[in-house]
């Protein structure tokens, strides 16, 4: 009997990439709630040196990060290919998904901080360019994956979900409809996949969130 | 005939690690030095979204991102291999080199351009603890790889050469050989590996090059 856990926290993109990849694969798994404010012995000792959620463990191994978890649930459940199997479609999805986790998520991160106006009006600009880039590569495709999601869409997923919740709570009106259309669709698609619905975290629980954390007037514009 | 070319820029660490991935691999490439100061049309058609090096040319195919480009080497050519093939042994050298590449590598990157002393303080022991976590990981083998050099050796080149001469520019003493004895002596084995020497800057060259970009007086400590 084949032992798969994973270590994620609700509010988690991370986390949900790693579920939404084994959902795709239909490997069954034990889901273990953290609470991120008082952590458990069992994510220190999983994750020594991040101490962060998501962490699989699979047969007694256990691992963090959540693109290299992507990549290790792909490798070892073949079925439902979330990369490419040609090398260069390979490198060309692992660019892309890291585009997304240090250009876009982390612009996104960057902007959600900033206390200074000014240096907020560079950062969404800097972001804007990303996000232009990203909807180009989706190329008149239904998903960064082509007809299936993959990787990319995978790794996307704090902009598909995430993000609009963000943009409602702090006024903050980067990626819209009228300035990204082909991202906005792609967006459309991704929240009504049918495995996808299933990773999603409650909208009014995370706006609550997100109000609690983000909701000091400075932060608002 | 097989067309590999390298667009890279000789103080690069990022391209020397593809350079020391193409010639563990025995593969032969066409070196094109650029200059960053003024980039060259073919590098801003051969990576638009980055305008870095380095850039792969394999048969037509381009390709950027040092990491994303050492997984597609591996891919290419898999003799003399650079990732273990045991998928969780692969995931580990993944996860290894992507802190590394973040938090090592990261850290010493906000040194390097802090300009204050309190805050510098804070970013020197961040990373001291980050490379007390890197040694234990070397666990008695001469290579983070075992016996020979893997990904992980070579996303880690930064700290196996050119920290030593940042060191020795900035007078900046981090990785020290009484603090880190076991990481000074995988240095030592790492600049005299016959392929990495092949693929290391002159010394000389880039004490100059470091002097003139950190010799600021502000930033000795």
């Amino acid at each position: 009997m084949e032992e798969v856990k994973l270590l994620g926290w609700w509010m988690s993109p991370f986390s949900r990439r790693v579920e939404l990849a084994l959902k795709l694969k239909g490997v069954g798994y034990e889901y273990i709630e953290q609470d991120l404010a008082n952590k458990s012995q069992l994510l220190l000792e999983y994750n020594p040196v991040h101490k962060k959620v998501p962490v699989l463990v699979h047969n007694g191994k256990t691992m963090a990060e959540s693109l290299v978890i992507l990549e290790y649930i792909d490798e070892t459940w073949p079925n439902n290919p979330i990369l490419p199997r040609n090398p260069y479609e390979k490198a060309m999805a692992r660019f892309w998904a890291q585009f997304i986790e240090e250009k876009c998520n982390g612009g996104l991160w960057k902007i959600m901080w900033c206390k200074d106006e000014e240096e907020r009006g560079r950062l969404v600009e800097e972001a804007s360019h990303c996000f232009r880039t990203l909807e180009g590569e989706l190329k008149g495709n239904k998903f960064f994956g082509g007809d299936e999601i993959g990787m990319v869409d995978i790794a996307a997923n704090f902009i598909g979900y995430w993000l609009g919740v963000v943009q409602e709570v702090s006024g903050m009106e980067l990626v819209t409809r009228d300035k990204f259309p082909v991202l906005c669709k792609w967006m459309d698609e991704f929240v009504e996949h049918s495995v996808v619905k299933e990773t999603l975290p409650p909208r009014d629980k995370l706006h609550a969130e997100f109000e609690a954390r983000l909701g000091a007037p400075s932060w608002k514009y």
